[in-house]
């Protein structure tokens, strides 16, 4: 590929990258053996970190569930229609945000001494910005994963079970749940449904 | 580099491509003269839109701010602190969310008859799905306006004074603000500020 041919489609990253990340990578449901390492976990979670969020609060967790008995655990916390797509995956994750983050601000926000202060008294403010930016990190993660060479399949769980059972003590809040799978052993059953042009999702002032 | 290598840090994509979409790029705050044209963004647009979203409601929209007038406008709806940077980028984008996705969602779901009809009575339910999936969809759109070699700097306005100002007809509600600049023309003034660890973010069980 030439750089006359990325400049045409207006990206500056290849072809290959771009189906791998988005335009040819599928919600996966149903999946072969395979195995998701936590070694591969590290590596995305040390590639997706820099991505920016609020004040670089940072505030996603995951809960990586692996185990037989931690799978039942969440399977009985999923709407019906995921249950066997949680069981049959090689792994799952719980994609969560802490609403305990300002705990950590001395760390990450060396620049403004006192953020920690300044939120440890405002519980409401902490959880909607933390939820905020835990989401578009997991717009990161679910892309990183995919740049990890990993197949994800995200879907909802049922939140306050999920907190309930996994969370109580952690102050962590449930999000999304993403089932991994080495790509080679991950497929979908339906075909691509479409999605809006830039016309209808944009406008231009 | 060599598969091996990529292996070994546990990637799929080139060193090149992660530093440009994560390890390296940063928030950026100032702006010299650059241009990003609409072609550039709908190129990312058109990347990003395969990412998945619940349902495939796909409920991310973006208002592209560019002339002189509408830009004052949005400087006068932004936290004080966020106004210059408004004001000097090559342009901005306020995403928001569809509170109206259900009307695309005969052509956007066709394996799901009746899911626009289920949504319609519903303006709460709404107003939670899209919020959630749209900030998921933020964090694509921040990748690909990296992946297309653009330089963003995202952060909040005011969101309720953003909605009355250019949403209060269409039914979208502003997520985040993000300026936009050609890679080489932009920067940021601080030191870059840590993350943390795997063992922080993460619990294995």
């Amino acid at each position: 590929m030439t750089d006359t041919v990325l400049e045409a489609q207006g990206l500056a990253i290849d072809d290959a990258t771009a189906d791998r990340l988005f335009r040819t990578a599928r919600t996966v449901t149903t999946f072969a053996e395979s195995e998701v390492t936590d070694e591969q976990l590290a590596a995305v979670y040390d590639l997706v970190k820099w991505g920016p969020t609020a004040m670089n609060t940072s505030p996603l967790r995951m809960l990586v569930v692996r185990t037989p008995e931690a799978r039942e655990r969440l399977v009985a916390r999923m709407p019906e229609g995921n249950q066997e797509r949680v069981r049959n995956a090689p792994v799952t994750l719980v994609l969560a945000y802490d609403t305990d983050f300002h705990e950590h601000l001395d760390r990450l926000v060396p620049h403004m001494p006192g953020a920690r202060d300044m939120f440890a008294g405002d519980a409401g403010a902490r959880a909607e910005m933390a939820r905020t930016s835990a989401l578009i990190q997991a717009g990161y993660l679910i892309v990183g994963l995919r740049a990890a060479g990993l197949a994800v399949g995200p879907m909802h769980g049922i939140y306050d079970q999920i907190d309930a059972e996994f969370f109580a003590e952690n102050g962590w809040k449930g999000l999304l749940v993403v089932n991994v799978s080495a790509a080679d052993g991950a497929d979908t059953t339906r075909p691509r449904a479409p999605r809006l042009n830039f016309d209808d999702a944009a406008q231009v002032i």
